[in-house]
């Protein structure tokens, strides 16, 4: 059964019980979001294991954080430090994106060692092997495809990308448009190659219940890929886009009716002025569903700093009503991201995250901004650290430049405001 | 003549030529925009040799960088690295904040090696020799502030922070609201402190047309100053905050009825939903002035990466209609900046302003990021480096991991999407 099937029938699992606990909402309120499918609890039948996190309405921002390999660069040390440095810094998930070197053991491994959900890409897989067996993607076959799912749904696999709204007819809207950057996405260019080569619909749309009773046997999360999403601001919220968003509307009431749980991924690049739109019409068309969304980018020409670019986007998207951020690393459009990457692209989501949660008026958000507030104002430095997001490196900038006196520090020493006025309040 | 006065009369200032030009707008925009006070142009009577920008409605954001030593950390050779990042990285104006060591020393050298207008707070070289010369910030006279605006003026700085808004009155609203954190602006604290020791009214209050008189004398644009700004997201758009807005709104019609350049500084810690709000306040309350934000940050606990909290803060304003955005540092609540913090902060509010530049529409915002759009179709790696924001941080990030294929980087390798689709298109 899956949590949303227990949900339905008014059971209370474990995972929801721990959410509820961590959100410190009640129970009820986990189980009623997820019976009417605005809440998702990815947690693998098979796995269970790994620490769940809520998603969706009511509930606090998460953040997702991609790792693994690619075929230029295959390091599994590096990986397995990326996985730790996701855990401490934050991170609510992590997908292994590998595309480089062993993948079924690369996958088995990150499932054993992450605390933390696990998603995947499964064509990314499904596309490699294919290459490597027949010497070219077109000879990738649906039934390949569906193994491959399986096989990650078996191993333990919480939640996959799925680019279920790629179809001829979403790809027919691209072809009118006319973009500048057609397909940014791997698994979207994968499938919409595949396609036309064959002339053939996408086998994830057209044996769409296949993939429903398989999601279903292992409480598979599905998070409906945007394949189409926009690589450049001139192509944000077109009629590519908006067609493939209402193919994913309808999909994620298929998926709700077969009692598989699902979410909705959205782009993408976004200039900010589209950003609360775009918000909108996902929970307009889809109803609701939990949103994932890839960033947005608000600026096409960050790369070296793009996790900035994609915590001004995600902050916005988070106050509008997106549930769920995909983080962004520093590295982003110029290589495979390093540990230290990977940590810098989890605090700038998590900061967006957190600053969504404060407008969205979440009290646990506002308590701790506040304690801190009121640690500022007691030149507490030692609260001060422990309560800031980073605690590591905020410890680490303040030693780098110790101040003469301990009660404030080298920004203004002697002249700190909040010590001039405490102290005249003291003896006016 | 200032330039509000030249603006008045008709007359187009090499200065205005210079913005429009580099705006890439008709010098009768600037011209009637400063004329109606809704864009300043700091550039001192007297000095005249830094690189003007302008400041204000329809023009693009600004970014301001604060540099300067503290008494804690006083090193020259690091303030003058400093202000080459600046002027590098691409910030439009520098404040020298500096309260430690030979402060007119360094203002002056400051003053001649910048190339971009210089801003400074006076009050903070008043009060430091004040401390200095008789042992406690109590003794500081209004004759002593105004010699050290004149002073700083005739060696040539451009805009001056002057926090004539802090008043007997709106201390006393300071006092009824409550806050959580009272006073974090130095140069609020400075005046407040000083205020209510004596029992006086602010002398920047008080004798305002003496302000007026020199700041007219050498075109000094006044920065009117938000020293009640909120230092924390609990204090944030409260009644003391709004209370110094109306003065400050008052004291800007009688700055341009002086033929005085003047611009409002606003807040400080804000969450996203009231950031909005903010800047829609300040634009009737002081009717269109330019806005100058100190942030916003967005959240008060992300000490370390208060740089992403600002740009947040900073692309929203700018989208409602801030049009200059003071950077923060990393360095921001824990310790005075280096010089690679000065860098990464400039980089972050660029990307804000550039962010919001594209939100408001601006064209020439637009051709860059659609070029850009353009170089990733076309896998233009050279191209694409020489358009980001941060060329040099692109291409390093490039060069550590270099790809096998020269067309793609290690991020996707052979899979890369725009490759697959590409050449899909040429062979299909």
């Amino acid at each position: 059964m899956t949590q949303l099937e227990a949900a339905r029938q008014g059971r209370q699992t474990p995972e929801m019980q721990e959410v509820a606990r961590r959100e410190g909402l009640p129970v009820e309120t986990i189980q009623e979001g997820l019976a009417r499918g605005v809440v998702v609890l990815p947690a693998n039948a098979v796995r269970k294991k790994a620490r769940p996190a809520g998603i969706g309405q009511g509930l606090t921002i998460k953040v997702n954080a991609n790792i693994g390999t690619s075929s230029d660069h295959v390091d599994l040390e590096e990986e397995w430090t990326k996985l730790r440095i996701c855990v401490d810094a934050g991170a609510d998930t992590v997908m292994d994106l590998s595309t480089g070197g062993d993948l079924p053991h690369i996958l088995r491994t990150m499932l054993s060692r992450s605390p933390l959900p696990i998603g995947t890409v499964p064509i990314y897989q499904a596309a490699v092997e294919t290459i490597r067996e027949k010497g070219a993607l077109v000879h990738l076959t649906a039934d390949k495809l569906f193994e491959v799912i399986e096989e990650q749904a078996r191993e333990g696999v919480d939640f996959v990308t799925v680019h279920c709204g790629v179809t001829l007819s979403s790809l027919e809207r691209l072809k009118r448009q006319g973009r500048v950057t057609d397909i940014v996405s791997r698994g979207g260019a994968f499938l919409a190659t595949w396609m036309v080569y064959h002339g053939k619909e996408n086998p994830l749309f057209e044996q769409y219940d296949r993939l429903l009773e398989l999601a279903r046997r292992y409480d598979l999360t599905l998070s409906l890929g945007d394949g189409l999403r926009p690589g450049c601001l001139a192509d944000a919220t077109d009629r590519a886009q908006v067609q493939e968003l209402i193919h994913l509307g309808e999909l994620r009431a298929a998926a709700l009716a077969a009692g598989v749980q699902v979410m909705i991924e959205g782009p993408g690049h976004v200039p900010l002025n589209q950003v609360e739109a775009n918000i909108q019409l996902q929970k307009r068309l889809c109803e609701d569903a939990p949103f994932y969304v890839l960033g947005p980018l608000v600026t096409d020409i960050a790369a070296g700093h793009d996790h900035i670019a994609c915590a001004i986007g995600g902050a916005l998207a988070g106050m509008a009503g997106a549930d769920f951020l995909c983080y962004v690393t520093p590295s982003e459009h110029l290589k495979l991201p390093t540990p230290e990457d990977v940590r810098e692209g989890i605090m700038a989501a998590r900061i967006a995250a957190h600053a969504a949660d404060l407008a969205r008026g979440n009290a646990r958000a506002w308590e701790r901004d506040r304690a801190m507030a009121q640690a500022r104002k007691e030149l507490d430095w030692e609260k001060q650290i422990s309560l800031c997001l980073d605690p590591e490196k905020a410890r680490k900038f303040r030693n780098e430049r110790p101040p003469q006196e301990s009660e404030v520090c080298t920004m203004c020493g002697p002249f700190c405001a909040i010590k001039l006025v405490r102290e005249f309040l003291k003896n006016p």
